[in-house]
């Protein structure tokens, strides 16, 4: 693969990735990608296999390695498979396999002192229902309190995110009902919030629960361009003018609050958990 | 701590979870988490310490760990931490430490016949406002196209999940759109769609990017009794004529479907991802 750095062309060596998993592949992904960005000198072409659960779905997998191999790209395979025939077919592929379960397992087995497979039979997955409705109800109260659209059982929110209009509180609102099922409501900051010292009414009463949002101005009317261009909201200036009016009314009100420029919808969300010890 | 079992009281032996990361340790969680689940004879108390970067923060954990580590619990650290001297650290408290990250990158290296911290220099993260945008604007339509809320650029739609009342379509709407950056609306089958054969009008266009979901009688009527109890339409009765309907309409039209009883939203979305060839 080729790219440009600084008009100089370069040519990085291409590998193959592969991602599997006997789920959904999710946590294969994730700590594959984050292993990977520590060598930037290569270019990688990404595969994710989820639901390689039988010996036969293995096989099909080292098929498409063995042609990745064929074609050069010698691939390199993250695997988080727990069954044994499953991970030995993998392993007969020709590539480099990452087992990023098994050895972790055999350590955790000298740690309790027991082995994985005694343990297995007793394994069943109590109050995933209750998860899922949990997860359910934190979606829907998410999208009725969006954008302070609705003051109804707000005395109920675990975190009510505050921010003038397009901070991006609605993706890391939507984040923490997702991934924690937490409630989670987000108010906008406009200009008719501006004339007091105090937070918004609705919000106010509310006060510990508050968690700000504030980012660069270029930012900001870059993506208020993208709504209305060419506008006074999407200014410069009014955009300098709103995050420094919304920076000092979190200050006076002591709403601890953070730069979403710089930050994940991931990593937003942690620190929230972590400042307002919502943590489970 | 002790747990009941058909009236037996067990008494599991437990021990201390530490979950650390330099970022937001969501990783670390999960595959933790996986790991643990293979040991249920143990109870676990579990502690996520995200942003662990620096030795002074490692220390301050080290301290915890300690305290349980007196405590009788023995405890269990889960790290992805990338810094040397805080990964060091870490391995100087009296506990199981498990490297989720610093093998594997060894073995990396080894496959790709460089040095992870030679590369780290180049290392840049370009894109990552693009996908931040991307996740904002796939957030905003999935609330917009809510509940079938509204058709306005339903031909932009790369899924649309198609199910009776309280199946279950929010939740992974939302998961696709996040984890993932794709426009998904979801649109409800009431009893108004089922004079046809057909799909309902507004979303026929697009029958190729349907996607289905059906659960069973029982839990429907449970999720559907906390919202209206006792009414007609949390019945057992009409919700097994909804939902064999609902099926009977997936069927005719070949539009592939799920059962959302048994599975998590991440299942979900990964089957929905994988049958509408939607992975990136």
């Amino acid at each position: 693969m080729e790219s440009r750095s600084g008009g100089i062309r370069v040519v990085k060596q291409t590998r193959a990735a592969y991602f599997v998993s006997d789920s959904t592949g999710i946590t294969a992904e994730t700590l594959g990608n984050a292993l990977l960005a520590n060598f930037p000198g290569f270019a990688f072409v990404k595969h994710t296999i989820p639901f390689v659960d039988t010996p036969e779905g293995a096989a099909n997998v080292v098929r498409d390695i063995a042609r990745d191999a064929d074609a050069g790209l010698s691939p390199i395979v993250f695997a988080t498979t727990k069954n044994a025939s499953v991970s030995a077919m993998l392993a007969s592929a020709p590539a480099t396999l990452i087992d990023l379960l098994g050895g972790h397992l055999t350590e955790l087995e000298t740690a309790l002192g027991t082995t994985a497979s005694e343990q297995l039979g007793q394994f069943h997955q109590l109050g995933d229902a209750t998860q899922y409705f949990a997860r359910m109800r934190a979606v829907e109260y998410a999208i009725e309190h969006d954008d302070g659209q609705s003051s109804r059982a707000l005395d109920l929110a675990d975190v009510i995110i505050i921010a003038p209009s397009r901070c991006g509180k609605t993706p890391t609102t939507m984040y923490l009902a997702l991934q924690y099922g937490l409630l989670v409501a987000n108010y906008p900051l406009t200009d008719d919030d501006f004339p007091t010292e105090g937070l918004p009414r609705l919000v106010a009463p509310y006060a510990s629960r508050c968690f700000g949002i504030t980012t660069t101005p270029l930012r900001l009317s870059q993506v208020r361009h993208e709504r209305r261009p060419d506008s006074r909201y999407a200014s410069l200036a009014q955009c300098t003018v709103e995050l420094r009016r919304a920076e000092d009314l979190y200050r006076r009100n002591r709403v601890p609050f953070l730069n979403s420029s710089t930050k994940s919808v991931e990593e937003m969300s942690a620190v929230i958990l972590q400042t307002l010890r919502l943590r489970p």
